[in-house]
């Protein structure tokens, strides 16, 4: 993308604009439409004919064109940052073997904590870098991916410059970091209220000093940590100015959603188990729900009570939660398939989910729609309708994929 | 591949060879295997040492590693030739319409009928070629493919025509094309039974003289063609010297089963709806069982009797069922991952069947099996474990497809 312009024309272009939304058409779809880029940027978005008079007399430009044009995916809830393979792991669970049971025998993430504390930053980075790849190919521009897997100070640490160095690799998508402070209770701690105390007033401030991360996050369930321990954690996290996402009532509801608004979370993900208050206060907050479901897919879970968030008026994500047990996936497109078949999600939620909902509760605006200003973050589509890519293809149907006006996969 | 010998060697290597299996390991992997292959053939099948030893002294020689190798993929059912698209339809079902509904209203199979009579056979085998090269890229190197869209003699001659050419493209898998005989009934035609007697007294000779096909498929079931209606048609298929395959009881078992085994059909599938007395009579007659998990998930069925199929003893077969109405997929590793997760099958009965069992439903000795004479048709892995194989990644995750000895995606 050398010229001065980038003219992408689609017969079909989904803006997500709320502009541009109305009840008929929530994602502002322009048939035909186009965007103008330049310097890594939409300068336009709009009719065809209005972004070819949109460039200035005798400028390069070159022109791009496909039947349907998105914003490129935001998927906001990733553990990518793993190594090692828990294949045996989803044999047993296949056969029946319960996913809390296997993780109080020593596999699920304890299983990939010891890959991962075993594991050098350079092999931790190389591996993440494969992985973002494999994203971006599928549509992925932007990827939150979580520390989480190293359960001590230096092993989070490691895991955290890992992430900065596949995040400078060429060909990655934008990665917004998390450090996912209390994942599990390490093998070498005793207690989780003095542990997640630990990391809280010592592991937290250390790390965030080295500007690492942007969001802190808690994975608050009935075999994970609890409310007590996680608040004191997020409170923490606000203070020195970082945002907050939260593991909530993935197999219980043990009050996560009222925490998670009660410190103004970015997000509330998972949810399969969610009563009305909980619901209630995530609206009342702000708080985007990031349905995951994949995880619930491989746990043969029920889905979360979709109609009482939307009842409740929260906001919707779909992530892909990518991680080597409950979600061995690379794909966000399979997630939307998902929720659209399993949680029973419209195509627009789908898609508006894993757009420009999932860039809020990642604190970003300027990607997940095509309006002027934004990135230059978009997919090219070989597919002729968006309730199209929401099916379940299994592989990409990603024919371009340009990232801060860069083509990061496909034909340039 | 220009050297006369190539190795390729394996941490695992899955050979479906029933003489390696045991109950234990009913995938045969030897830990580690190797495979030697000279002039598009398995040469030997072995220990890496045995397979070095097996090379002549001064033979050129490429080799290959991976941690995980296994015969290249077979997908016994497929609709791939087709073109249009029905996601509209899709988003109606997704909502709530009803699939049969759909299809009495003039949607499903005639929406995609009106879209191939209306291509020429160049644009047909043009997609085809792609959707072919997309299966590749999956890890599939052979493919069934039927025909069944055109619902009149020109246009099913046209779609086997372009079945034809597709194969013959560069790049492309191993293709077994089948004539769907009775899909559906065209909107020209008044009477079933009048219309089975037809195609099977007039069209199935007409296009048999041209060799364009090995199977005859008819769609069974309460809403599509009786067995009353079939069986003619099957009958007249076999004194052709013709292979039969049968869609029986995805919505009803009207009796599919036992007329798929009395005329020694070579597989029944879809089989949501069946019986004991329609197992044991495929058990009896050697029917292979194909299950075809997206098309069940994409219409949210329930799954068919495994265990049934399990106790009576029928050989059981995976495939992705890839048609633009129930089953949008090109991934017969997503469909692995569904047979594991949804229908319970093991790691094994699901590779199985989308291998060695595959191959024998297709009349195919020579692929599915790593075993000295095999074509050599593989796959090396970008995983660990063939366990790793059948989880929901979503995206590619072979490394390097060999066909026939060529490589026909990934890198040499």
């Amino acid at each position: 993308m050398s010229a001065a312009f980038d003219l992408v024309t689609a017969d079909r272009l989904v803006t997500c604009d709320p502009a541009l939304a109305t009840a008929a058409d929530p994602l502002g779809v322009l048939t035909p439409g186009a965007v103008l880029l330049e310097g890594g940027r939409v300068v336009f978005a709009g009719r065809v004919e209005a972004a070819r008079a949109a460039v200035p007399a005798g400028a390069a430009i070159t022109e791009r064109a496909a039947p349907l044009v998105t914003p490129g995916l935001v998927d906001a809830h990733t553990h990518a940052a793993w190594v090692g393979s828990r294949h045996a792991e989803y044999a047993l669970r296949m056969q029946g073997a319960d996913y809390e049971a296997i993780a109080k025998a020593g596999g699920g993430i304890a299983s990939t904590m010891r890959a991962v504390r075993a594991a050098s930053r350079d092999e931790i980075a190389a591996e993440l870098t494969q992985r973002l790849g494999r994203m971006v190919r599928a549509g992925v521009t932007t990827v939150e991916v979580k520390s989480g897997y190293g359960l001590d100070l230096a092993s989070e640490e490691k895991l955290l410059e890992a992430v900065a160095q596949a995040r400078a690799a060429a060909g990655t998508p934008r990665v917004v970091a998390t450090y996912l402070a209390l994942h599990a209770l390490p093998p070498e701690a005793g207690d989780r209220g003095a542990y997640a105390a630990h990391v809280t007033q010592n592991d937290l401030p250390a790390l965030a000093a080295a500007g690492l991360f942007a969001f802190v996050d808690a994975y608050i369930d009935r075999s994970a940590f609890s409310t007590a321990d996680a608040a004191p954690l997020f409170r923490r996290a606000r203070e020195l100015g970082l945002g907050v996402r939260a593991h909530v009532g993935q197999f219980a509801d043990v009050g996560g959603a009222e925490l998670a608004a009660s410190v103004g979370a970015r997000s509330a993900d998972h949810l399969e188990h969610l009563g009305p208050s909980g619901a209630d206060a995530l609206a009342a907050a702000g708080v985007r729900a990031a349905l995951l479901p994949v995880a619930s897919f491989t746990l043969g879970q029920a889905p979360p009570p979709v109609g009482l968030l939307r009842s409740a008026g929260v906001p919707l994500v779909v992530a892909s939660d990518a991680n080597p047990g409950t979600a061995p996936t690379e794909s966000l497109p399979l997630a939307l398939a998902l929720a659209v078949r399993v949680y029973g999600l419209t195509v627009a939620e789908a898609l508006l989910g894993a757009t420009r909902e999932a860039a809020i509760s990642l604190g970003l605006t300027d990607v997940g729609v095509l309006v002027p200003g934004a990135s230059a973050d978009l997919v090219l589509w070989d597919l002729p309708h968006e309730a199209a890519l929401v099916q379940p293809w299994g592989v990409p149907r990603a024919r371009t994929v340009i990232g801060r006006g860069r083509v990061l996969s496909g034909s340039g």
